[in-house]
């Protein structure tokens, strides 16, 4: 790790996506890749995988470019995913039902293990193999899985008391899906869902094609 | 529109966040912002607020800075989100429920009109004022809507069939949240959903933080 401290937002972004491919690359049964490939794989140039992993330390072999392998557990170093995540969710809605049966956080070394509600009629109802808990349980639940991160699925209104809880219950992170901007101590840190950016570059790459053709 | 034609997809995603910015800006009372304040709002640099908005025109005024009203018009205009675009979800488990209810879609012009299920026994119920429809309607219902836009939350073994009928009906953009990789002819868009990255970004965060402390 630099000592410089800060790596652009953007940055970590792509080391997700470069995990991805480098997956998708060693399950098609290739061992080593380039970071002109690497690069082509994301859209982005060689000069620009290179620049990024520098962030992070010296990772490629002359000749050779990048085991698939090898920069897979060092992408999961960086990213602080080679090693599980319990994750506590709040709020068992629809969306919070939807996450809890997300594949795609398992496969990154998320797992969800406990799921608290308010209301009375959901507590101790099962999703899966989990019985959702009631607020008042989940310091005891976070201690007890030793847990840092949490998905916030509850409505805005009441989103900053919940991330508060949580915080005092000894959560240090929190993935929130509520349109609200999170107001977290120093020693937290959130990260906030927009799906509507995800339609908006749709509609973007929509457009252009209709432009063209 | 520049002639050059590609944009970075990181750049569109930047445009979006600029337009929630200047929409937060613009909600707190400012009419006007300079490119620093811009900038310092998603921690990027003044140099990078102007590269990535000369890509689409010149829009800046020399001594006051951007006009918050215009460049979200300019930027609305930019995603083709100016306009309202009525979208179509198929496949109505928890995530798309969560999906039909969520906001912040139709904060930025996304308008889920209808919804499209395979299970007989959903088709024909009411999720607010949407009645579900079989997949044999959604012809019928993209033309007599004009729908261009599909948000895909089916299974992933049946995600490329149920995307290529999509594709036949007329759509030309789907917003995928099922874990593979559509194949689709050059005239159709789609963008992938991956919550696991969003996780990715929180560990990251939580990490340094828990060294740094």
């Amino acid at each position: 790790m630099t000592s410089s401290g800060q790596v652009p937002k953007a940055v970590i972004g792509r080391m997700s996506l470069y995990l991805r491919e480098l997956q998708h690359v060693l399950r098609d049964g290739n061992e080593t890749i380039s970071s002109v490939q690497l690069g082509k794989l994301l859209g982005v140039t060689d000069a620009q995988v290179r620049k990024d992993l520098a962030y992070f330390g010296q990772f490629g072999y002359p000749g050779i470019g990048y085991k698939c392998i090898e920069l897979i557990e060092e992408i999961r170093k960086i990213l602080g995913t080679h090693k599980n995540w319990p994750v506590i969710l709040v709020g068992c809605g629809n969306l919070g039902r939807a996450l809890m049966g997300y594949k795609g956080f398992g496969r990154q070394s998320f797992n969800i293990v406990a799921a608290i509600d308010v209301d009375p009629k959901k507590i101790g109802t099962q999703i899966g193999a989990i019985t959702i808990e009631s607020l008042e349980s989940a310091e005891a639940v976070v201690q007890a899985n030793q847990i840092k991160l949490a998905i916030l699925t509850v409505p805005a209104q009441v989103a900053q008391k919940v991330a508060d809880h949580l915080l005092d219950a000894g959560v240090t992170g929190i993935l929130n899906f509520s349109p609200v901007t999170l107001n977290l101590p120093d020693h937290a840190s959130a990260v906030g869902v927009d799906l509507a950016i995800k339609l908006e570059q749709l509609s973007f790459a929509v457009v252009k094609k209709l432009e063209n053709s």
